[in-house]
């Protein structure tokens, strides 16, 4: 059994490319971005998410399970959800070492003798266990329960609250492959996420039947078991009018399709099915070729949460929900393990970044659950999936717990490796090792696209140090002890193989101009209107940065000159230390009816001034205004 | 008490530019575009829709009622509208005898000893009967029944099947003057519908309790009534977030808010209430400025079936449900029948063309309940709420019998008058009468601008003509007698007041070029596009009329060529006679990633050829396949 760690370690015999790095052997420095924010989730965000539990009642619910509390059920019936992905939280980051046992103990009493435990149903509802799965959500339960339990034991294998909540778990999703294990029920979960966590739990217990019921959910999907269609969903909006194996492009509720996706990955390279591995790429690429925005983020459609039509790519009805951002995330991961190509990497970076970031507010205390690329003027931001600012927690607070997850766990993903070398695939301040050989990573990284890997411990002999060379970048340039090394990148890594001694230093060098950047032509939305970028970070205008200059212009009327170069400022700022100005035009006059003839002249720019633009993941931490990522040119391209 | 008829019929105290025509004073031609949708309705939709009532259960669930029927019920609980609907359009049609008499017994049967009258709620759900009203639609029911009932007592007063359900309709009426009239209970229903009805159910009885009802349930609006707000529907959804009379725009459930706009113009005219007049008036004026399709569709979201921020108008995900369009058609008919300004019938005449003729297919027997203006290539159509093709029927079917009982009501809102003249709205062939004066009108509108009126009975002494001038149109001439009549219109309608004597003809002459129509600049969705309209049309580029010369080209990928001159090809055709022929070029290769630089210039056009345009009306009656109304342009306007 491996020794690696973070929420997904394939076995010793799964098909991988690059292995997740051991316990102990990675940490971000808080100075660095990524660090600062792993270290924010810690300080802020998990305690706050584990007030809300208290203060939304979801505890509450698992104590009116074991007679400790009275009271209505509060929330969604999913609402143990919440609880899960803030107790894995808390395992990854592992400061929270009473929450966590105090939930362990909870569960264990609230479960069930047969190991059934979604506290909804056990309370007024057990005439409709297992009766509603299109809905119910009893399997993605189960399947944050395990993932919290796999946290536990991965984290602190030998601690006795990780081993009872391990158990709790295990008791589940015993009952699972019981209930719809092969000779069992025919049947699937209306959301995905158990076929992941049991893969999961496969990897640290070896128990080969949780590996098999997760395949066999794969396989169910896709052959209607969900039952008829309704006015509400059809079988797209569950993945489940097309096995996954034929499926040609992602569709449906995003979250759904991004989890199920992972799971597949997971199942395939555990059971060494190429096919099945094959066709999550081809899913992956549909996704990304035609339905996934400039930030990452995924989801078209508030209806049904879901992903649109190709190129239909709306920025202000993006839903580009935190939690698909999150599992696409995984998703890409989960790819990236198997593969080892950099596209995967390059995507969890532009999540990360952008879609994934935005999430989250500076304090780490609010939170969105919808990424729009666009807020208007005279936006009606009272609909919770659409508000202006973030908020401290939601109905459906699926979002807030997630990023908690994702964040405690973050040290996991920035590089691989092992006897033969460390693959850097996340820039990051930190230090990583893998066989015998560590290495300190130096760089203010996004801010600044120099990255010094030093070399502080080396393992006898020649290994190789393979460094990521992201998709957006060109002229890049490395330096091993002074001396140049062409990049001819294979696969999107540069690999230098050398005895490396400690103390040998490595230097890379990616130039991070500003860049204009277009959408492909048959994305409507954004026709005529280009987005600026630097390194791997989408910007963003924002109302708060209009200067005295524009007074008076309407939001919505500005232009951006891109004939006019973006400069790029280092600022000293603390929280944004880079920001790009860009000349933005006002028009003389934008009255004028809603439609009128084409030869009707556009007016003419009368006004213009330099603006700063932010990075978006920062947007919407100053007073409420418009939003802008895709800028209409003041000049439009033939 | 006035003899006028029609769905609107302001008392002679009212406050009125323009009356409606009286009962048998308007006849329309079945050769003429609205004549024969006329027709179609009598011998193709009513006969539809009272199949699909037979065969959906709606009927059933009213003969449970009367214990003539077992079963469960069928649909939503506001089912019974649609009979009601159906009944109302039947009435209005005057064809089905049999069918209303039978419905009137059975709703008599079926109504409570106290007038109340849900199937839905007094089947298996006596317990919350009037405890539900933000979602029950219960005053929403007692509205579509009060409408029949008005529609049966205008069109047939000595009908015995007319008085039994009017009095049906009026007990039911009673019920809620007792529950929810002055001195009882402060309640408004969620779906605002009853005002309107409430109002014409005053206007046929003259019984002021029920204008007075109407009055204070506008008036108890906007107070938060319907309670507080869930993730599901916020106050703004049901315009329960500001009075009516201190509302600045549109917004929210966009059918509710019109329903809702229209009801309050009927209170403000029979109440003299001049500043709920111009409340509804600058609601309107915010629809058209910046939340109102090309196609005069209303609703820029599928989520909430709402109104979207201003100028938030995406063409493919355009709602703009049928029953939004039909909304909007009588809110406007009411603003132009209190003011008399040809605005008012410009956006009927937008309405009827395009937003509403779009929802029935040829035949007359499928409709579209959203009408999207662009369906792109590789479109997930399985949502009954964006289809790629017109439906039999919906599980929630509003719009169909609402199709059903504006057609059967059609000719009642083409022209308006009285003893001082005639004033002609909407142009088609038909004859129209008032005060003794009776004109024929000779045209083949929409196809062709020229509309000859020809007197053909002439009160004594002079009377006005009054002839509207669309505000699409310009260098419209009109003779008289063969002489010219300068056209100076006055609020859109050029008048001629003489002493017209039988035989006397004017001719109105509009010429009706094709018009290349671009949206203002904060309309982002529909940036560097340009739609092609020709008179009241809107016109579309569909899938199926694509030459050989376009094989292989990839529909998104299109572009118009805005410099070569649009013909306007009189084919014959009996459907489309005229079809727009436009230049469409495509490009080398459209190939690429999602996001690239703004300088990588886009691939050159290498081919083209002419494609016609069909009436957006008519789309999706041939075989299945993108659709666009707007289309991007091959050169882009600076």
């Amino acid at each position: 059994m491996t020794n690696a760690t973070g929420p997904t370690v394939p076995t010793d015999q799964a098909i991988a490319a690059v292995r997740p790095l051991p316990a102990g052997a990675a940490h971000l420095d808080r100075g660095g971005l990524l660090g600062g924010w792993q270290a924010r989730n810690t300080a802020a965000t998990l305690p706050h998410c584990i007030d809300q539990l208290d203060g939304h009642g979801n505890l509450d619910n698992l104590r009116r399970v074991t007679g400790d509390h009275d009271g209505g059920f509060a929330g969604y019936w999913f609402a143990d959800t919440d609880v899960y992905k803030t107790l894995e939280a808390a395992w990854w980051d592992g400061g929270f070492a009473g929450f966590t046992a105090d939930v362990a103990q909870l569960l264990e009493k609230a479960q069930d003798p047969d190991g059934y435990l979604v506290s909804y149903f056990q309370l007024e509802h057990r005439g409709r266990q297992w009766r509603e799965l299109p809905s119910s959500h009893e399997m993605y339960s189960a399947g944050h329960l395990i993932q919290a339990g796999v946290a536990a034991a991965r984290s602190a294998p030998r601690d006795p609250a990780a081993q009872q909540l391990l158990a709790v778990a295990r008791r589940f999703a015993d009952l699972l492959v019981h209930r719809f294990g092969p000779g069992g029920q025919d049947a699937i979960d209306g959301h995905p996420q158990v076929e992941t966590a049991l893969v999961e739990l496969f990897r640290v217990t070896g128990h080969r039947p949780y590996l098999d019921l997760a395949a066999r959910l794969v396989e169910l999907r896709g052959h209607g078991l969900l039952g008829p269609e309704s006015r509400f969903h059809t079988s797209y909006y569950y993945q489940d009018h097309v096995p996954v194996r034929a499926a040609a492009e992602v569709t449906g509720h995003a979250v759904r399709q991004v989890y199920l996706a992972a799971g597949a990955v997971d199942v395939a390279v555990e059971t060494g099915d190429t096919e099945l591995l094959a066709a999550a790429e081809r899913l992956w690429e549909s996704a990304v070729r035609a339905k996934t925005y400039l930030t990452g983020g995924q989801g078209s459609r508030h209806r049904d949460e879901a992903f649109g039509d190709p190129y239909e790519l709306p920025p202000d009805r993006a839903y580009a929900e935190t939690c698909a951002a999150i599992g696409s995330f995984h998703w890409a991961w989960r790819l990236l393990l198997a593969t080892g190509k950099a596209r995967y990497a390059d995507e969890m970076e532009r999540l990360l970044y952008n879609g994934i970031a935005a999430g989250a507010g500076l304090q780490g205390t609010a939170f969105f659950y919808s990424n729009p690329l666009q807020v208007r003027t005279g936006h009606d931001g009272s609909d919770e999936d659409a508000p202006g600012q973030r908020l401290a927690w939601y109905s459906c607070a699926c979002c807030p717990p997630n990023l908690a997850r994702l964040m405690a766990s973050l040290h996991t993903y920035a590089a691989t490796g092992g006897p033969d070398g460390l693959q850097l695939h996340l820039y990051t301040a930190g230090t990583f090792s893998a066989g015998g050989q560590r290495v300190r990573v130096e760089t203010a990284y996004p801010w600044d696209g120099t990255v010094t890997v030093t070399v502080t411990e080396a393992a006898a002999g020649p290994w190789t140090l393979a460094l990521r060379i992201p998709g957006w970048s060109t002229g890049a340039r490395l330096t091993v002890e002074g001396a140049e090394v062409p990049v001819a990148a294979h696969d999107g890594y540069v690999s230098v193989t050398r005895t490396w001694r400690a103390g040998d230093r490595a230097e890379l060098v990616l130039p991070m101009p500003a860049r204009l950047v277009t959408a492909h032509p048959r994305v409507d939305a954004v026709r005529g209107t280009a987005a600026v970028t630097r390194g791997p970070l989408v910007h963003c205008l924002e109302h708060a940065d209009l200067p005295a200059a524009l007074d008076g212009v309407a939001f919505e009327d500005l232009r951006l000159d891109a004939g006019t170069p973006i400069d790029v400022v280092h600022n000293g700022h603390p929280i944004a230390p880079v920001a790009l100005h860009a000349r933005m035009l006002a028009p003389h006059d934008a009255d004028g009816p809603l439609y009128r003839a084409l030869d009707d002249a556009a007016p003419p720019a009368t006004r213009g001034a330099t603006v700063p633009m932010v990075p978006y993941y920062l947007w919407a931490n100053r007073e409420p205004g418009p939003m802008r990522v895709w800028l209409p040119l003041a000049r439009q391209r033939r």
